[in-house]
């Protein structure tokens, strides 16, 4: 009992771990706790329309749940930096160690179980819940006039990447996806890789 | 699909509602997305412990996704003005009407279901999602010296009544909350309500 209480209370800290979101009004950005959420509800949104109904949404969800709970340690990583990633990846490895390690053996081990599925992006649940958190942020940039991708000078093919799971697990959003990236080019929100190349050659 | 992108965007609002509980490190008060993903999280760490093992482990964590979306509309209460309760409920009800309506039949339907199971009280998962959603700020408000008791003036009793669907739900955990509740009156969190009839009757 002691431990399943010192898990709930350590979960809390969840809350103070901001990410590079904002909310979809702009007033602030938005937390891990309430990201994860959020999430979490789209999927239970989402899951009619997925293709392959054998999967088991529930999984999704409770993945959704826990899967940013390592980033009370290690933090929020902007995705686009990938060449951080490993660094955050072993930081996150030693998070799971010691934050899941506070429930008793059977809850523990489950939790741990679902945020490695969710990373191993292998299972069609783990990348329909990936899709998922994928999506979300894509819709709160586009409201907030992609704040967060001028300011680190996103460029649409690193948002095209980052968005592809959306395409083998909510099919009939993909169309849909690449018209809001299209739009947040022309808006100004991302830098189009091509054109930067061609303006980068005027130059030369 | 316009329906629920619609209906995402509409419940990050939710993280713009303000509750009555603060964080355990109290440095602000919680919303209610958050909270909402931590009782969901909760109910997944305790649902093990629980008596009566044929709940649906998947509708509880669902309906604690739902169960505080009308807020968007309707704001959050302190469960202690029990006087308000009834307009509240109306404006819940109107709220419901709005937002669940915003997806898709099907979808919308099975979302306001699980929001009107969990307000009924009648099922065992909706008596075990209401004692978590009852425990979650009472851990809280322990570790912030009871701040908005002490504010509302709350009375032991009332907390007691609050917290009753715990020793159904979770009896386990019941004598740990009264222990709980107990140090609060000793801190002066609460109030006493024997003690202070006692102290009303020395006084005339």
């Amino acid at each position: 009992m002691a431990g399943q209480i010192n898990f709930i209370l350590e979960a809390d800290k969840l809350k103070t771990v901001t990410r590079n979101t904002l909310l979809a009004d702009g007033s602030r950005f938005e937390n891990a706790a309430e990201h994860s959420w959020h999430v979490a509800l789209a999927a239970v949104v989402l899951f009619d329309s997925a293709p392959g109904q054998g999967m088991d949404l529930s999984r999704i969800v409770n993945m959704l749940l826990v899967h940013d709970l390592v980033e009370i340690d290690a933090g929020d990583l902007l995705c686009y930096h990938t060449d951080q990633v490993p660094a955050q990846k072993e930081k996150e490895r030693k998070a799971a160690e010691r934050i899941f390690n506070l429930l008793p053996d059977g809850r523990g081990e489950l939790l741990r179980q679902l945020w490695q599925e969710f990373e191993a992006f292998e299972t069609p649940e783990a990348r329909f819940a990936n899709a998922v958190d994928r999506l979300q942020p894509l819709l709160q940039a586009m409201r907030t006039e992609g704040q967060t991708w001028r300011q680190h000078r996103i460029r649409k093919d690193q948002v095209i990447e980052r968005m592809r799971p959306i395409r083998a697990a909510l099919p009939y959003l993909w169309e849909y996806v690449l018209e809001m990236i299209e739009d947040a080019v022309k808006k100004g929100y991302l830098i189009d890789e091509e054109e930067s190349k061609a303006s980068r050659k005027d130059k030369k």
